[in-house]
């Protein structure tokens, strides 16, 4: 017996969320990784496990997520991303399968995360679970203004949910604006890191800021609060899409 | 008792036809005119039947329906756009509602209907039950040649479902092109009127040129032989949209 390389992958992954409890493995409840890690096993006929670059939450959807996990299979990435389609569910999809150095981790070595939040602002037949509906009157401008008092290295404890597991809550968002085509309204933002629970509650208090309930200077008093009482309500998860991680590029073979 | 004058009135429609049995009433099942039915008739408080533009099949959808009915109420239209909206399963819009003259009929006066067919050339997990995925190459200006050859006023038997009832199977195709955005490719087509399932037979035909299997000669003669069986397996309805229905300008008061 040929003994085989073992080789690290990084998957480039879609999904919508609906139909899950979020990415992360849970005692009870399907999952995006349990899919995942049930269809790589299956086609590699030993279990696999992988990292992803961070958690989704339930019912949030991804246009570009990515994991990394390892094999020794001879299989060539297209094989692999090409049998992986014809086991998992319609709404996990792999695009691509890239090799990477051995020390690459999704998680670790990801420098920036890109969410994009989806609003429609006309009743839209087909977008149940992939879009918030908003029937009221937005000040988009009001909300831009916002967005651009969240750029830069900030303390986001009052939009983070309360139990949670992380050190501190700094952030350094990068890119933060509104953007409307039509009967769409999209809130794009970009950051090294996001807390849990953060973006969502961002666009809650933001669309209080649309609606002409808090000022900018409000909302820059809760983001300096610190307390996450003093922000709006969190939207939906429906809305809210993975669109982009980041990775130096020296971590491709 | 003041008697109000009984006014006609255009509905604009949106709809996903994923979870209804098509347009038209039916003994079994729910469908798309059934539920507007139900909603006028609660909202107006007395039995409102209405007429649309066509039927469309199970599984199909519309972002433009048109649909006909008589009311006495007071109601001015926005208002009842939104309490149809309010009583409407989310899947069921009404965009519009559009005063019309007392003779104006959604079906009869139509004088150009549009339809759009999508397909994915990638996987995507946002779109079950709304394109068709097509996982094989198609040669798009192979398809696009065949497609000039639907032009004009020509006999569509080879298209048409064998059980239906019409007088003719003459169509006068104005449009009908493929057009590709990325990895999403759409026909569109426009026609005086279209016979049923042909647009489904027509796609699945064209679809077997993409591919080589039929030659641009071998699809006209399909079209010449008037006869179902020459034609190729319908596609799903999962990607057909109905997309726009035209008046005379006459009909809008």
């Amino acid at each position: 017996m040929r003994l085989r390389k073992t080789v690290r992958y990084f998957l480039q992954l879609a999904y919508k969320g609906t139909n899950y409890h979020g990415w992360q493995i849970q005692p009870n409840g399907n999952t995006i990784q349990s899919e995942i890690e049930s269809a790589l096993s299956t086609l590699l006929r030993k279990p696999i496990s992988i990292t992803g670059s961070g958690r989704t939450d339930s019912g949030v959807h991804a246009f570009h997520q990515i994991a990394h996990f390892d094999t020794d299979s001879e299989l060539v990435p297209q094989q692999m991303v090409f049998k992986l389609n014809s086991i998992l569910p319609n709404d996990i999809v792999v695009k691509n399968c890239i090799p990477v150095i051995d020390e690459a981790h999704a998680r670790f070595d990801a420098v920036e995360r890109g969410y994009v939040y989806h609003i429609d602002l006309a009743r839209n037949p087909f977008s149940a679970n992939e879009h918030l509906y908003v029937p009221y009157e937005l000040d988009i401008d009001l909300m831009n203004q916002a967005a651009k008092r969240l750029i830069g290295r900030q303390d986001f404890e009052s939009f983070s949910k309360v139990k949670t597991e992380v050190n501190h809550f700094y952030c350094d968002i990068r890119q933060a604006y509104w953007q409307v085509e039509g009967t769409r309204l999209m809130f794009v933002v970009r950051a090294d890191r996001f807390l849990r629970g953060m973006i969502r509650a961002i666009v809650g208090t933001m669309l209080e800021v649309g609606r002409g309930k808090l000022s900018e200077n409000d909302f820059v008093d809760v983001l300096k609060a610190k307390d996450r009482r003093r922000a709006g309500k969190a939207v939906s998860p429906d809305g809210l899409y993975l669109n982009q991680v980041d990775y130096p590029a020296e971590i491709y073979i």
